[in-house]
């Protein structure tokens, strides 16, 4: 099968990958839509630097083979951990923080983009029917968007803002709006902040707003520079949650990114930093079904999957948002 | 008068310094005990890089003079921070945050290692009779310990962990391990744990315990090397509190400390970072009060004001946890 393959830092679209066998309570999949995200970015970047595989973890698809032949043909999408579901992380938190677990398309197990995947039948959400496929790909960025509801209570009167207008900061300020609350959305370029505009969101460009001004800050540019920016933002004992993962600034000692931070800042002003990855899936498809989130908006393009890299490169572009992929 | 003066980064005995004048809603104070806590050693070596000033803010004192004569002779301490009393943030938060704030001996206000230091009466809290001059230095660092458990809600099940066996860190130990909860303190030397023993705490030597072993890890090193012990120690979704304020490690651009921080472990771990800095004070007159803490232990020393410079060096010893001054 054909199948977008990282290998020594390098992405290729390879033809001549195995079909995949399913495993022990694992289902065969046949991807119908999947979506180039952040992530997906930094690692061909280098972050997670010792992947080998088929890149992607947002996708919908059909159920082509499964020991269970009721769910055959089903319409699905998955989330990505995947626990041992023996030790105690898994039986009290889940699988998102196992130490021995896989992620799809990100560690140790072969991801979406491709036609093929072979996904635990633990993992798997059924996509409502009036969710079109287009739209069902941002169930993972979604989800990961309400996980902020999980780890911070947000009153509706306090004043939030979220930098950086991408993929996934702009599902972050509409959810957010979504509970009432104020949300202002920070960027670098005033283009890249019309959508905040046709969201009804309000907005501010890098810079603008003043010092303290936020009692919550969202830091989801994927850039080291966006993190200053939220630390001047937020007000004394606010919260700042932090959803970037980098490849920039590579510690060579360590082999994990890193970045010059002021840690002092946080004891004197008491702020809270939230650390916040992957969320809850089922809330996600409700609020897909809801259809209450403008996702067209997201969506920059869509490439058959002979042009992969071409799709690759035109996500990496500035102020691109969503780049999906198709079989053909 | 007498003072220990900090000016241009060298701290000097002055004794030709001006009696302090009580401005309105302020009182006079003698100073009859005083303690040397990190920050005061930080300031020597540069932090807070633009204080000029007497140095000093844990203390007890006598009122010798007040508007109010019912005040005068009375034994006091008081909270350092002194806000503007008008501002949003000091109607919600109090003083500790306040934009145009002074603080006692840190920031725009002369502080305790004097002969006598005015002070506001706002500011002012009794010593409780049966609390010797001795322990009464410790109300401030105590509060400070006991803000952590106004940040949060540690479960008495939970596990905790203290990053740094000196002084602040031995008192957040207690107040940790006074909720039922089991507290282990990890120090670098043996010795620096011997201590912890004698209260009943458990002890490691850094690098020693496995990682992600703890829920809530407190990192009150005052080295910014600490830092890495303790995300190295907190576990998946657990809780960091930062105490620590560094001289180090300066920032040229930004004239305030900084150092390289990992960012991206927080996001995928999820941790939650709390900075935490000064905490309530009558709260923690009454553990005075109830002499639960064994606070003689931690003192290692008590010079006069006269050979305050000779006190200054004994507490920037390795494993020196108090060092007090009195008038003579």
């Amino acid at each position: 099968m054909r199948g977008l393959y990282l290998e020594d830092g390098e992405l290729r679209l390879r033809t001549d990958i195995a079909s995949p066998e399913p495993g022990p309570d694992e289902v065969l999949i046949g991807v119908d839509r999947a979506g180039i995200c952040g992530t997906d970015l930094e690692m061909v970047r280098g972050y997670k630097g010792g992947f080998c595989g088929v890149l992607g973890h947002e996708f919908v698809g059909r159920v082509e083979w499964a020991s269970d032949p009721a769910q055959v043909g089903r319409r699905v999408t998955a989330s990505i951990n995947v626990g041992c579901n023996q030790c105690a992380v898994c039986r009290r938190d889940g699988p998102e923080h196992c130490a021995r677990r896989t992620v799809i398309g990100i560690l140790g197990r072969d991801g979406v983009f491709a036609d093929q995947v072979v996904i635990p039948a633990f993992n798997l959400h059924r996509i409502p029917d009036n969710v079109p496929d287009e739209h069902a790909v941002f169930a993972e960025p979604l989800a990961a968007a309400l996980r902020i509801r999980e780890q911070v209570a947000v009153r509706p009167d306090q004043r939030a803002a979220v930098v950086g207008p991408g993929r996934l900061g702009m599902l972050a300020a509409r959810v957010l709006s979504l509970g009432g609350t104020r949300v202002t959305v920070i960027g670098r370029r005033s283009e890249s902040l019309a959508l905040a505009g046709t969201w009804r969101l309000h907005s501010d460009l890098t810079g603008e707003a003043g010092n303290s001004s936020f009692d919550l800050v969202v830091e989801a540019t994927g850039d080291p520079a966006g993190f200053a920016e939220a630390i001047r933002l937020v007000r004394p004992r606010g919260t700042l949650v932090l959803k970037s993962t980098y490849a920039a600034a590579t510690r060579p000692d360590a082999g994990r990114p890193s970045r010059p931070f002021d840690l002092t800042e946080i004891v004197v002003a008491e702020i809270r930093v939230v650390g916040s990855r992957c969320g809850p899936f089922a809330p996600a498809l409700r609020l897909l079904e809801d259809r209450v989130i403008d996702l067209d908006a997201l969506i920059d393009g869509e490439y058959p999957l002979s042009e992969g890299l071409a799709a690759f490169n035109h996500a990496a572009r500035p102020g691109i948002r969503k780049i999906l992929l198709r079989p053909s």
